[in-house]
């Protein structure tokens, strides 16, 4: 089984965090939201415009991206944990 | 009678939990709005675009879905509960 | 005396518990806003769209829809209730 | 003295109680919000769009309407009072 | 000293009650936001739209207008009172 | 060291209470809020539009302006206090 | 490891006090906001508008800006602190 998101939404397998100290990555210790790390594992056909037409997202499957604490939905399926959010969550592309 | 969603809504029927958890999906034990699974039924004629366009929808009569807890509006004909709700609501396409 | 609702409002005439339970349609015993179902008597000229251009209705005169609990506005003419609501506020036509 | 509402607005004679009745209008025994009619006495030039065009309005001066209780502002001229709304709260047209 | 209000702002100089009084503009009585009258001293050169052009204003410098109580920023030049608002603030010109 | 505002913000250095006295600009004793008077020291490039163009600032170097007591923010460079707001907080110019 | 911000996003390494003191820059004691000042080390492609193209940015790499206190989401790269945030945010850039 599979997930096909919507439009401009993405499918991210969140990374644990041994995998996040691994790639360099702590996350300081503040009151301020605290970014997540997650690999991409589908993407929308692209944002839905004003116009009607539709935008390329600029995420691509099985990049590396920073995210919001707060953002998006949790799923499980076949006993993996995924996390659905929209390409507008990610705050950066994470390049090693 | 059969109901005839308008514009960019969709009817969908819930999946029970045991035909969810035939389908590979587990939804997590968390505070976080936990995703429902339903199948499409109906679908309304597209999104009106604010220059008057009407933009095909992207979710198919048959298909399954995921969307938010708290999205959209029950209905029960003949019986049987469904869902009306915008496209906008669905997270994923479930693919098996 | 008649009622001409302004661009994209409709007249409706609320149908009674009893036809509706004819119609097939109950509604669920559940905290969520549970949707009305009632008679389009009157409709609109259509919706003004943001550049001025003025966008058909979808719904018809003499079809039957769904709506929120809570949407439109009531008032009573000639001893008869009706509600004034937005095509936006309704959710699905009833085919019979 | 006269008022000239400006761009999508109207100047409104709210009707007695005893005209309402006369005119078949009774307002239901509810918690919604009850619509009030009016004579319009006054309109706007049209409302103006994102574009700078200006759309002409569809109520006419000396039409019936129906408005939410709550909408405009009073303002009392050589002792009458009047409303001043927009059209965008205007329900409907009451034709008798 | 001059005030030249920027792009849809107007300078308005309220009136005093007596002035209002002979103008026939009397306020009612009510819990309902009582609208102001004023002249206007001085008047931007347009809104700025969406597209970045600008679209001349409606109300005229030495025009009377009602606007509503809480509506703009209050100054005082050279001991005078003066009120600068938005043409969307304006109701109504009061033609004598 | 100077500061470039971006977009359609502006850099002003508020002007003392004495200078404003002698401009002739007397804050009125009320509750509502009261505008400040500064002189632009610097401008930004204009105001990005909704379709990308660059809308050239109405406000230019050396002008005299009015603005909401809460608009922008503080800033302190080489010992002097500084304001970075954007134009559309700008309530007025000031000629003298 | 690097970091390649989404669209008008930057990543900026914000400057400690002292640095921010030698460039001239004190913060006033006031209850306002107190904007920060920092090194943008990471540009976005440039921000998404409606129609779909992509307005680059006017920020560019190596600049120092000064922005809100409470923008933007920390992030600790290799043991370095830094800040992603969006153009939008950015108040002026520093020339010295």
């Amino acid at each position: 089984m599979a997930l096909k998101p919507l439009r401009d939404r993405l499918v991210v397998k969140p990374l644990e965090q041994e995998d996040r100290t691994k790639s360099g990555l702590v996350l300081p210790d503040s009151a301020k939201e605290k970014p997540q790390e997650g690999k991409v594992i589908a993407t929308g056909t692209g944002k839905l415009l004003d116009d009607g037409l539709v935008k390329q997202l600029q995420v691509k499957h099985g990049e590396r991206v920073l995210y919001g604490k707060y953002s998006g939905t949790e799923v499980t399926v076949d006993g993996q944990d995924y996390l659905i959010l929209r390409e507008e969550d990610v705050l950066a592309i994470v390049q090693s």
